[in-house]
């Protein structure tokens, strides 16, 4: 799955069907980019003479250091985070979506990196903030950054995902964008200290099972996790993507909890009391639990099944006319990495396997992308993602058949995308 | 190497020699940070209720989308790039240094990816940016940026060093600083296409081996490389760490060279021409050769030999007080993985093998740690790479017999940084 050369590519067992000729991807794709006409002469074949010269190589730009730190281009205006103002009551306990429609590869830039509150993103001085341990512990402490900072280090790539992240599609399909139907998935890497260093460091008591983790934002957001989790791969971080966390991720303190819902990923960690019981705060008993068709709640439902969803074509990026095209998508699953992502163009029907890109992490986005020549005919483009327990990424039927539809949370069902002639995209849901 | 807690982190093997006890890393840490006083009630002792609420836990903070796009903490505002204003004639053609003192992990956040113009950034529209192929190829071609994106995309992380990071000590220790001394070093994860297919688009003819790359910027900045490389690893890159190039990256369209030096990673790529010879540029004639002890020059120097650099101690970052501290860096190969880091306390006298932190990435920056017992005397900290060929990163008296030192460029040799026993750190050569 990884050709030499695009040229060489054969499609012969690609729905479509059509091996390709020499120049097949320019001259295919070309014909409402304006930039080739078949059969004529190409008319992006490159005169004899170099360039001329645009006014921006003609002077001086700007010198170094003409910004310390770093900006987008202007021309890159639109790719921002958005929220949807009608979701929830106000701007402080609600979300912003990350435009994938508009990023690459695995990694989220920090600006982009999905948002979501619930009492507000607070500015906190790192001097004056502190991390308390204590409750079923042999030295309850209390820790500045100072201190967090020099315990031993570890850095990881980790995905992030608010388990209400295709929350609005439990009933019907009726979100018709990749930001605001996936966008509540980011990625990173995130440095800090394991949380079992600083549970070895203040000495867990035998009865310690749970551990309430709890954020100095005004919500003081807190939950219970297992104590298993707890000592297997959290982490007490302070930085993302090299950096120092960004306020709305939690400056100065976050806790990350790889493959868990976003929630338990508690921004502004300040404190952690270890227990012999869950503590069944409100963010565990009436939200992030999952109502079920016979009335009884599903809770303590952490873990991030496997899912992906294909970012191109989508809504925002249509086609632009029938030609051969690089179907592009993310995978990821909370139980570690991602084995296989299976792609069909016909709803389900016929499945090829994606080539998945290196690096393959645990918890972390999987890149995936499989050519794809469009006819120019209806198509419905699916993604399945297939991770190394074997669970299968399931469709919204068979959800609904285990879980009803009053569910909000942990929607990690196949993302189908309608074609349309003119390359339009749209989000639909088959029977 | 992977100590499942800190406590239990035998430091026998550490020149330090002194096995740790319990609370260790806190108790000895702790004596000029306040924060607990040996033998006493620890001053961080957890009290029996929870903290206090700080005036940002008593109130709503902002809500989502403040910043659509957002930027650090204000608190941070001291972690920019750093330019020195004596080292070029003006800023446009000058460098910028990345503050590594202050990131952590192997990504460097786009913001502070270090600078190296020629001519300044120029800030150019997308929508008229070319690229040409040309010269020694079948059908020569002029892309736009969405013919570009349309190829097959490759995702990869990958360092970029300037090869005059450090070259400023050829002669002398001189740079009392981790920022200005080896800042010119970055790492991301670059999404674009592989010029290999590029070239298989327009056709290689058999008489090419050597290809000119060229800048959209007011240098026209331009260099040979042979087509072997080409046709190896390089990608031309529209993506850094998931969003589109940053202006003084290369905006919109950048050649990413694994493990070569950054000069050839050219910037606002608007040509590639194919040729039977070497063009010998500017830029690889009188700059970006290396003037030896007889007269001649090495020319063509591209290789990133391998490297690497401890990061914490470091000028900016002194010790605060004798005990136990993790010793971390960076090391770095254009050769492909990092193998080992080893880590002397002595100044080369006594070698211990770092930990090395996954992911190790081909050509991509590697994470290295090492506990240290610092027992409050004059110390002399340092590193050394090895790389998967068996290359050995050189002490600076070993590369000046072989290259003299009338060199600027690939200075990659073994940092010594003296500990003082008031805990500060500085640069120093060792005979």
């Amino acid at each position: 799955m990884r050709p030499s050369s695009w040229r060489s590519i054969s499609l012969s067992s690609n729905v479509a069907g059509t091996p390709l000729g020499r120049r097949s991807f320019l001259g295919l794709g070309a014909a409402l980019t304006g930039s080739l006409a078949i059969g004529a002469k190409p008319a992006n074949a490159a005169p004899a003479s170099p360039p001329a010269d645009a006014p921006w190589s003609q002077s001086l730009g700007a010198g170094v250091v003409d910004r310390p730190y770093g900006r987008p281009a202007d021309t890159e205006a639109g790719v921002i985070r958005r929220n949807v103002p009608w979701l929830t009551a106000g701007a402080e306990s609600s979300v912003s979506f990350s435009p994938l429609q508009d990023l690459h590869g695995i990694i989220t830039p920090n600006g982009l990196f999905f948002e979501r509150h619930h009492a507000g993103r607070p500015d906190i001085d790192p001097d004056q903030h502190r991390l308390m341990i204590h409750g079923l512990v042999e030295r309850p402490l209390v820790l500045t950054m100072k201190d967090i900072v020099r315990f031993p280090s570890t850095s990881r790539i980790h995905f992030i995902e608010c388990p209400a992240n295709g929350g609005m599609e439990w009933r019907a399909a009726q979100v018709n964008s990749l930001q605001f139907n996936h966008g509540m998935i980011s990625c990173a890497e995130w440095t800090g200290v394991r949380l079992s260093t600083l549970l070895d460091e203040v000495g867990v008591r035998k009865e310690a099972k749970w551990a309430m983790v709890e954020g100095a934002d005004g919500a003081h957001m807190n939950r219970s996790l297992t104590l298993d989790k707890c000592l297997d791969d959290c982490l007490v971080v302070y930085a993302q993507n090299g950096e120092a966390l960004r306020p709305e991720q939690g400056y100065p303190l976050r806790l990350v909890v790889p493959g868990w819902e976003g929630n338990v990923n508690i921004k502004w960690l300040r404190r952690i009391k270890l227990g012999d019981r869950p503590w069944f705060s409100r963010e565990e008993t009436s939200k992030y639990t999952d109502l079920m068709p016979d009335g009884t709640s599903r809770g303590f439902t952490w873990l991030i099944d496997a899912k992906s969803v294909i970012t191109f074509p989508c809504p925002e990026k249509p086609l632009t006319g029938p030609g051969l095209y690089e179907i592009r998508g993310l995978a990821w699953t909370g139980n570690g990495k991602v084995k296989r992502v299976d792609v069909s163009t016909d709803g389900g029907v016929n499945w090829q396997t994606a080539r998945l890109h290196e690096p393959v992490l645990s918890k972390a986005l999987t890149k995936f992308t499989l050519p794809w020549q469009w006819d120019g005919q209806p198509a419905l483009l699916e993604s399945r993602a297939i991770d190394e327990t074997g669970y299968v990424q399931p469709t919204i039927a068979q959800l609904r058949t285990q879980r009803g539809t009053n569910s909000v949370y942990h929607n990690n069902s196949i993302q189908t995308w309608q074609i349309k002639p003119d390359g339009s995209v749209f989000d639909v849901q088959l029977a």
